[in-house]
């Protein structure tokens, strides 16, 4: 008897072992097909590189990346310029190269500078993709960034549901620089043609400064005393046309529309200062920078995708889109 | 010594038992870190709806959404009106829905007819990503698409290496269609700012039609004399464009840029008879579609982004390129 109660435990024990193998081979094939091939190693590190290293602004975009890494099971480094000098940022990117890492995602200072880099990297096989500021000329395989006539487009129409569809509007931006003319241009090609009720009566240099911006607001609702919103196109300036409609005694009169999330802009909006912000979808910009580097690490995306050698096997640009905060949704953008 | 033999198996059965379930335990988290998040089920079936649903262009993003679903262990289903008939893609697009699909892909041949379809998928919980035309006022998450402007640049730069920068050129287009608007403002503003030397002195309708399209070209041949390229931007008049051409024996002197793939003008271009066409990035449409309805559908993106519900939780707008297809490359681009 007892002879072969051990032998039908032998029996038994091989039957679990073959059902558990194919049940554990089973599961696997049925999870993954024959290729969980978006699962990476720890040993994989790839690495985001910046300037002004300590803002705010980079912050969500790190948390996309760092999601992005856990998602892939794979490592991320985070190194940057800590000051605004173009030349400590090539630096910082020289060392990074001559770590061989599995790929890099770069926002851009200056494309004149960084590009030779850049194209190093990719000619030593490193995938390279840049985020919020881009390099036209160089050899990385896509830039993931906001569309600021877009941004323009959208910060009209929220300004225009502020102020009922019409009115006076005026802008404090910074005339000179690229970015911030598709701001205004967006802006005013939207009012022209959406809102025949709406007039943009001044459009004035703030220089990315709270004064500056401040005293430009003032001109503003002196000048013109039915000025019913400002457009303020940069992180910085909204908080000091806050400052002027506060010392003009107008907030009940002029509503503000500013950009971007600092904290102080959003203490004002949930305070009810500044009426709304613009967020950009800088943890897309994180997120979707890392699957694309990963993408091209495991050649996922070359060989059968038709592309040659002259295209970006990638899309070449990506929209991360705005979004529009009020007081209703500011807690959500608080940096955790 | 026999019972001995039988309590040894069953102790190594046991042991092997416990090592197996460690080691594929261990295998699949170790592959995957916590969260292989990345990694869906056979269950969850992505449908992507056409219409004309016959023709080469599709076949392309198809296998881009089928290579996606291959990496991410998932299902797919590819469904579309057979004619050129929106009610058809309407009717189309509302059996896909009722059918409760983990995900849709769309195309869009007409905005208006197919947004209350859409708006009622996404007011359902089914994620609905669009793909090569869009609808702007629709709650779909995201475009994937070409930027006509900038493959009018491309057509531009290519234009400009073949004929050596200078010399007059022409244009064959559908002028009453926007994005073939898109591409030649994008050819004549490039030309404009970066080739002095080149002027473009016709922009004919070739009504998308060969017939109509060479004699667009004829008359350009005729009028111009000197005449040293002409770029077609629809899929089916470069190959009339180059019709022309041969019937006035101008080929050694007039150079031919086309649009798109279609198998007639891949044997033109391996033929020399085209100089060069523009391929969309059609696989990358098809591909990154998937993955953006894999997000959407595994809540991947939305809770810890920052976004809020007025906003998109996935990149708005992604320009998936144009790649530049000459006789050097022109056997990569038949559909396989």
């Amino acid at each position: 008897m007892k002879k072969m109660l051990l032998l039908y435990l032998v029996i038994i024990g091989a039957y679990v072992l073959y059902a558990l193998n194919f049940f554990y081979g089973k599961s696997q094939s049925a999870g993954a097909g024959d290729s969980a091939a978006l699962v990476g190693s720890l040993d994989e590190k790839y690495v985001m590189v910046t300037f002004q290293s300590g803002i705010d602004y980079w912050k969500s975009v790190i948390k996309g990346f760092e999601d992005a890494a856990q998602v892939l099971g794979v490592s991320v480094e985070y190194r940057g310029s800590t000051q605004y000098d173009v030349r400590e940022q090539v630096t910082v990117l020289e060392q990074v190269i001559a770590q061989k890492p599995a790929g890099i995602a770069l926002t851009v200072m200056n494309p004149e500078a960084l590009t030779p880099s850049i194209d190093k990297a990719v000619d030593a096989g490193i995938p390279v993709v840049l985020f919020d500021s881009g390099a036209p000329d160089s050899k990385a395989y896509s830039l993931l960034a906001t569309d600021n006539y877009n941004a323009g487009v959208t910060a009209a129409r929220t300004m225009a549901r502020l102020i009922g569809g019409k009115g006076e509007v005026g802008v404090v931006t910074l005339p000179n620089q690229l970015n911030h003319q598709e701001r205004t241009n967006g802006f005013r090609d939207t009012i022209r043609s959406e809102y025949p009720e709406m007039t943009i009566v001044a459009v004035e240099d703030g220089k990315g400064d709270r004064i500056v911006s401040r005293d430009a607001a003032i001109a503003i609702l002196d000048q013109y005393p039915d000025v019913k919103g400002i457009f303020n196109t940069d992180a910085v300036g909204g908080v000091g046309v806050a400052d002027a409609v506060r010392l003009r005694q107008r907030q009940n009169q002029v509503k503000i529309v500013a950009f971007d999330t600092d904290k102080v802009t959003l203490d004002m909006v949930r305070q009810g200062e500044i009426d709304a912000t613009l967020a950009q979808g800088t943890w897309n910009m994180g997120y979707w920078s890392l699957l694309y580097l990963f993408h091209l690490h495991h050649g996922l995306v070359t060989p059968d995708s038709g592309q040659t050698a002259d295209a970006s096997p990638l899309p070449v640009y990506v929209d991360t889109g705005i979004s529009v905060v009020t007081r209703e949704n500011v807690d959500h953008y608080y940096v955790k």
